[in-house]
């Protein structure tokens, strides 16, 4: 048995689940200068990603970088557990029928007005959920 | 004054603090099939980011892909503050001197074996904190 042993891989249910439970998620895409990362508030209806964001804002690159990765993670009693998924975006208007039911439990976290929806169709999903090497106390703020 | 007045820009130093403060951050690379995200341990020493990863792991990929962003983020009593750091990676031994210091104060939260290090050099680092317009209790889990 290696230590690997110890790492128990997530269903698509299970990672599903964790994805609607989070309300902070961080999206990756690939830009002219490089990969990007930055923080969005989510939320999950019938197997879709859906955030908000607004022209100028950086997410607005997504539009010429329709690929991107979404991850979530957290912490379970003594467990770490991580949730990547990676697909096509589409840009929707807020008052599309596909997003405006979801965008209104939507409540964003960015306090700057939001003028768009971005949806993320899961080609892969994968999630895994291990206990760490570490003391709880080391778990940082 | 507009909403986006609630957004403060943190200095370098702040941002350097913060993502000291953290032991958890995602990297994101550009890999064949789109942007990638994964999260790491991490620690930080005299301006490199320090992770550990083993072959046939993820990140492994970020050799043919040198250039990376790094995100970490939080909350600080009502406010939410994210870090966001992009540049070039190198890949070091475990004996390196310029990480084996640093490595001793990384423990891995992940429980496999990791066999080298990798670094992040920042060529921009940027991050922000504003109160999310939501109740505390919608920060989910």
């Amino acid at each position: 048995m290696t230590d690997n042993a110890m790492i128990v891989q997530l269903s698509d249910e299970e990672c599903w689940r964790l994805l609607a439970s989070e309300r902070i998620g961080r999206v990756a895409i690939s830009s002219g200068r490089g990969p990007q990362i930055f923080p969005v508030n989510h939320v999950v209806q019938d197997r879709l990603i859906i955030f908000r964001s607004g022209p100028g804002e950086k997410v607005a690159e997504s539009w010429s970088h329709p690929r991107v990765a979404f991850e979530v993670d957290g912490r379970d009693g003594n467990e770490f557990w991580s949730v990547v998924v990676d697909g096509p975006t589409e840009i929707r208007a807020e008052d599309d029928p596909v997003v405006r039911d979801a965008l209104q439990s939507l409540v964003s976290f960015h306090p700057s007005e939001k003028h768009m929806a971005i949806t993320i169709a899961a080609d892969q999903i994968s999630g895994r959920r291990f206990q760490p090497k570490t003391p709880a106390g080391l778990w940082g703020s």
